[in-house]
């Protein structure tokens, strides 16, 4: 039932925009919890890469007193990555398109990731 | 000369936005080209983060098929970290409050990081 909760508002957000390709929710471990790929990319690598980054960005957010990460915004030339705490033990990541509307995307992440986090 | 314009591109970046709260060039291996910070920042700190978070960051890019890395963001309840690649070899940091306009900001240290680019 949490799992099916969790799965529809994954789906929701990849449905919420174009510009979004892909979403997961990953424990701060680096454990996939779900997700909602296109086949070419690979669980495993979404889940290193981002428990990687928000331990790194955690700890740069506290050096550089910024105070307690929420969110990490990483954008290439072929688009962008966004990481968004979902409570104290995982995190929402979604890629987008390098042409993609950054101010609803945070508004529609930071939603799922607050609904996901009430769901853990 | 060169130091003086970089420096003079730097204190023109922070007085562009009172949300601008410091501005670092670093070179990728982390050491500080200029800097223009209050004293209550070191220097060092801000130079090792930024360098730590532009290789992961770089990694994460290619790894999630983003391509070349452009900016990294970190949003922490008490401001944002802002990374920018500033050509190959060094990144322009900027610490901006927590109310900061983005946009602008965004603007404003992309035309910074190019004016250096070209410089460096």
């Amino acid at each position: 039932m949490r799992n099916e909760m969790i799965s529809s508002i994954l789906n929701e957000l990849n449905g919420t925009s174009p510009d979004i390709e892909a979403s997961a929710v990953i424990s701060t471990d680096g454990l996939i919890i779900d997700s909602a790929l296109p086949s070419s990319l690979d669980e495993d690598r979404m889940g290193a890469m981002s428990a990687a980054m928000l331990s790194l960005g955690d700890r740069t957010a506290a050096e550089l007193t910024r105070g307690r990460l929420d969110q990490i915004l990483i954008k290439g030339e072929n688009g962008y990555v966004l990481m968004t705490q979902a409570g104290d033990e995982a995190v929402v990541t979604v890629l987008a398109k390098p042409k993609a509307k950054l101010g609803l995307i945070f508004l529609d992440v930071k939603r799922a990731a607050g609904g996901i986090s009430d769901l853990l």
